[in-house]
């Protein structure tokens, strides 16, 4: 059977859907239904009415996440809509519960203005304990997650640009240690300025990189001060025009979050020898494997692929940290914590080597990890 | 251990809350979580994409309910806001569950206006195969779920409303033939024009009941047309004005949709001796069941409390007919089906008593009765 009847089949058999409701208490009896609903459920009302808090002692909200979509840009489909986002958000929640017992409902929103999507999200919030965004357009994710982390009480993560920022961050911290690289002396290309890229280039500089040496290019070149420039690639412009040539030339390490084949192979051959190259478009990178170790031998290579060495995996990430933020009752995850979070993920490779720079999203250690990494930071 | 302190416990021991996510296909390998996710979750997103209908294939929005409140009349507390109201959700959700196998999402709404709650629910609509409103206040709610029923193609079901019509119009009906009564030649009096009162006003005069004998009385008397009334109320206003005393005279049926006590005692002498008294504020009835069988000895006395006989409980109605509806595939559930639901449910019971007029809500025959009920008319 092909992988892709395989996949129909997992979806569609023997039920539709991949995740269902199970009640957590006794539901045997009639006095059990009594005190689940009315006129049992009246008293957790009047409690949770005279203290909000309490919410979280007698409903479900401190274990619930709202994985939420409009679907404007579902994996590498770009805008599917809603109802095509459903099975990424259902399998979210599939993932949130195997990996961090964390309870998710998939909810994806037929909405594409982002001050409308505001609205809709903040209405809902009272329903959860955490947000995790998804899926949502750049640049309209980097307005809306923010403005909601502004009127929200409770968590919110945009999985696309954190998620992949604290994975990418922890695989760099190691890769730069096994090429004896210091991150403040490397030059760091990252090419794709959208939600993930720019989540990488403010975790990159908040870890120590030198904003002299750090290139983010786009579709249109080198980010720099003499093109009309959105606020959010503001921060990481260059002074003067460059060329990704330019850019990529004596460069130490090379991130590509962008698009298939976006990366011309002969640039490999201008980068350092002992070098590092991302290429995490998926499932087609931005550079081949093969080119990789034809050209650049000594590299250390990573791809978002499960079949290669050293995947960039965020799986490993956002169930954790929300999982950490919730038992800790954060009200909003810093870019600090996420920054620690990298460090902590990077710490439990004890002898990084060039196939071993990220710990496997299976890893036993990566709940205490992330614990550990927002209590130090809160 | 107090009724109070075990539903405490109940609700927050082991864990907070009651419902959980459980997943329904494998993920204990790399492969499965391939499927379930990134690359293989692409197979189905390009589906549904194509076609949307195949999102009832591969995703689980056919089994899925949207239990749906803002808190503004919430069990007998009235508005005490989202928060408060989700454990009520929760236990919705468990019952779904229970009765009918149908998963439930708990979705409370920060919002009163009732136009941007109508855009809210109409954005998250395509997460569900069915949307459950409840505990909206009246008259907002008639609006919000007619507004919601134009433009979704979903089904649309306030339980508030309908699932309390069908269980109180079976009841009835099987009273009526107990008492030897005939619908349309009945006096009967409807104490509170709230969600449930309208529903339950409807459903009475689409299964005979007559205009000339049907009495609707709100909290300032009997409805009629020198009053001025909102819309929602006019199709059941008297031509002339009206006391309580003056409808309660000779009655055959009283219906309280009211509040505690809200019958004066001694009106009960008025009506006819073969009489039916529905008093179905819970836990605190309208007349209580002393008075009843103190001064209409030969009456029917039915309420929505579990420790006396009759209880009029909607739980033996909202699972099995958005169950119903979703097996159908019924984009509307029509007034005409749900009068049909209230005659199948009588049915149900084949020697109606004076103790016995509806089924529990355990009865094993429901579901097919829901199915068949709504099969016919549809």
């Amino acid at each position: 059977m092909s992988f892709e009847q395989a996949c129909k089949d997992y979806h569609s058999k023997p039920k539709p859907g991949k995740i269902s409701i199970k009640t957590t208490k006794p539901t045997e009896t009639l006095e059990d239904l009594s005190k689940a609903y009315s006129p049992g459920v009246g008293v957790p009302v009047k409690e949770i009415h005279a203290n909000p808090e309490d919410a979280y002692q007698y409903t479900n909200k401190g274990n619930l996440i709202g994985v939420i979509s409009n679907g404007t840009a579902v994996l590498g489909f770009g805008n599917v809509g809603p109802l095509a986002a459903k099975p990424v958000m259902e399998g979210k929640a599939v993932l949130f519960s195997k990996m961090a017992g964390l309870d998710a409902y998939d909810i994806v929103i037929n909405e594409e203005d982002p001050d409308k999507l505001i609205n809709i999200i903040e209405a809902i919030a009272p329903t959860f304990g955490a947000i995790n965004l998804e899926d949502i357009k750049s640049p309209d994710c980097f307005y809306i997650e923010t403005e909601l982390r502004r009127r929200l009480n409770i968590p919110v993560f945009h999985d696309d640009q954190h998620g992949t920022a604290i994975v990418v961050a922890a695989g760099l911290l190691n890769a730069l240690s096994v090429q004896n690289l210091e991150i403040h002396q490397s030059k760091i290309v990252l090419l794709g300025a959208g939600a993930a890229g720019i989540a990488v280039a403010h975790i990159v500089l908040n870890l120590g990189a030198s904003p002299e040496l750090f290139h983010l290019v786009d579709r249109n070149g080198v980010v720099h001060e003499e093109r009309d420039l959105p606020d959010f690639k503001r921060p990481f412009a260059k002074k003067a025009n460059m060329s990704l040539k330019d850019a990529m030339t004596d460069a130490d390490v090379f991130i590509g979050l962008a698009a298939p084949n976006a990366l011309p192979e002969h640039y490999l051959d201008l980068m350092k020898e002992k070098s590092i190259v991302f290429a995490l478009s998926n499932p087609v990178p931005e550079v081949s494997p093969e080119s990789v170790s034809k050209r650049l031998p000594s590299a250390i290579y990573s791809t978002g692929r499960s079949d290669l060495p050293n995947q960039i995996n965020n799986a490993l990430a956002f169930p954790h940290i929300l999982r950490a933020a919730l038992t800790l009752k954060i009200p909003q995850i810093t870019p600090q914590m996420i920054a620690n979070c990298a460090t902590a993920v990077a710490n439990l490779i004890k002898k990084p080597s060039k196939t071993e720079i990220v710990p496997t999203a299976f890893d036993k250690r990566l709940p205490e990890a992330f614990l550990n990494a927002l209590s130090e930071s809160s």
